[in-house]
């Protein structure tokens, strides 16, 4: 999607230097637009780790480039694989519960069996870090051309008028390698000419929605307004929202998601409101193996100081974090929720629409039955 | 209730210096305690106007003592009754929506009717000042006498573990003159020794919960949690909350709730998980006129710099508003949502608890029939 009007990736081989890989530094967002080097492998595992680079597709496609840069070290090694396999135990313990992550290693160590010596592994590891970013890319634009039909629909019974979608979090671009899962149906429908307007759940206490997805979609023109967490609910109840999209951390083969937390209650207000409330996942985030979220899905819990801080700029651009509540109150910080499927209107995948149950699931998806 | 291990209000006369009235700084809270004086009309009307006190009782008791402070100007001038009448509507003016303001100040206009002299004037606004303090207070106590009970039950019926209260925005002390609405069963239930953990909502975007209702509860020894306001439902779904507590700036005769923005989302959450959901009021919160909150109770909207900042400390102790999204993103701010009547379990005033449905709430109250 755009950024400073211009078509921009989170992650590509530098134009210049073919033993490198730039990505976007996250965390400056949304206060400054920092375009950082990957020479290494240790700086890809940092990158991962110390959460530059975030979201599931994001996440995997950096570990396909990450295996990339090991194997151009590899080749020095006295034993190629050896060194491979241990690079790729390293990247997996950046983020150990991140499922793309592990799987875009693994992809690599399988493409890379097939070279006949270390000299070859730079270019096959290379074609397949693109290749996964590729598909990645690829998947999201398919959620987005079939999830901008609902959009359209809206748009067409009411006249024109700007179709109102509410997100939570960043399940954007910046997620994944390119036009993200729950955005991907509205920039679609923004490129295409259908006036849409966007609600930013700030998403407290990380604030990915004030910061990131506000961010993607003010640099590619989409008309949005930030809101508290609190606000939902109150628009939902006064026909201001025609539609809600979000993304998933992982779902279930029986259409329960789980994604950041607060999501829950916002499917909660869309059910009271009779508001369509709609998932958007590539099928890489189902987990085919749970059948019962609420009990599955274990739930990150986090340190007290994302809760108790909250951190921006002031004083002309530098950054601080702020203590927010009494320094000696306790704080909880649960990750994630579990939205159980009777709230969820449907699943918008690469491959189409689904309800959100197992039939619905698995008719898109009959490999998986 | 006790601050630094002493009984506290949020106003009171001055112990040294009857011309005066000290109230609670609470703009300084959690980070400061500053005690500030209001000697003049004009100080008790900024007081009000830039929040140095808010919250719906406190509201009214300062300008109860706003009006004693107008009286002792008044003796002297050369009109008393016209001068008492031009410093109530320049206090109602301060903060114009809130309700127990204008009472209050209809209450000292009709009290001083009884003087003979402007001389009588001070003493009759001092006496009325501190039975609109005192009263406010009884009604908390009360309040607090009632809901114990439901508190009491659940702790017996889970055999003395920690009752597990969720609460949003600030119903404390903080905002009357006492004991608080919302925090009034749970200081109650504390002080009796029954065990209680409260989670308490931090309340973006003016974050009152963490910055008031932490503190206080802090102050007071009563064990608690700061959680965002997007946790709720996921601490319901895995019975983790046994009561929502919630206070509210409006309760129509049929029993919908105002209250700060967010609380209907907990409310859905409490009831899609069958926790029980409270509002505790007094009874000057009732709206009589209104019969349907979603349609007849305006919402305030209020800056979007309330949304894209946040404030707290940083730096060993320097105030710093920071900026948490992008500069150039549009921000949407409701104050308030209301809950409808059918979420809500029960309403906790100073006469007792009923439903919260007209033939519940007019058994209560009669003469309002």
């Amino acid at each position: 999607m755009n950024v400073h009007g211009k078509p921009t990736r989170t992650i590509w081989l530098h134009p210049q230097n073919s033993a490198a890989v730039q990505i976007i530094d996250q965390r400056a967002l949304p206060h400054a637009w920092v375009i950082e080097d990957l020479a290494t492998l240790e700086q890809a595992a940092t990158a991962i780790r110390d959460m530059h680079v975030r979201g599931a597709g994001l996440i995997g496609a950096t570990a396909g480039f990450g295996m990339y840069l090991a194997a151009r070290e590899a080749v020095a090694a006295d034993n190629a694989a050896g060194f491979l396999h241990e690079a790729g135990k390293f990247l997996k313990a950046t983020r150990p519960t991140a499922v793309n992550l592990a799987w875009a290693v693994d992809r690599q160590e399988r493409a890379l069996t097939a070279a006949s010596s270390p000299a070859e592994m730079p270019a096959i590891a290379l074609r397949t870090a693109q290749a996964i970013a590729e598909e990645d890319a690829a998947a999201c634009r398919s959620i987005g051309e079939h999830g901008v039909a609902l959009i359209e629909q809206i748009s067409r019974a009411s006249g024109g008028a700007p179709v109102q979608i509410l997100t939570h979090c960043n399940a954007g671009w910046l997620a994944f390698v390119d036009y993200g899962s729950a955005t991907a149906p509205i920039y679609a429908a923004h490129d295409r000419g259908i006036p849409v307007h966007v609600w930013v759940d700030e998403t407290r206490p990380r604030s990915q929605g004030s910061k990131l997805t506000a961010w993607e979609l003010g640099q590619h023109g989409v008309p949005h307004s930030i809101i508290a967490d609190n606000t939902g609910g109150h628009l939902m109840q006064h026909g201001l929202v025609d539609i809600v999209i979000v993304g998933t951390d992982r779902t279930t083969r029986t259409g329960d998601v789980a994604n950041k937390i607060g999501t829950y209650l916002k499917a909660l207000a869309a059910c009271d409101n009779g508001v369509p409330f709609y998932v958007a996942l590539p099928s890489s985030s189902f987990d085919w193996t749970m059948r019962d979220g609420l009990k599955e899905i274990p739930i990150e819990e986090r340190g007290s100081e994302e809760v108790k801080y909250a951190d921006g700029i002031a004083d002309g651009g530098r950054h601080f974090e702020v203590l927010v509540a009494p320094a000696d109150s306790p704080a909880a910080n649960y990750g994630f929720d579990v939205t159980p499927a009777r709230l969820v209107t449907g699943l918008i995948t690469e491959r189409g629409i689904c309800r959100a149950t197992e039939p619905g699931i698995l008719a898109l998806f009959p490999e998986k039955a």
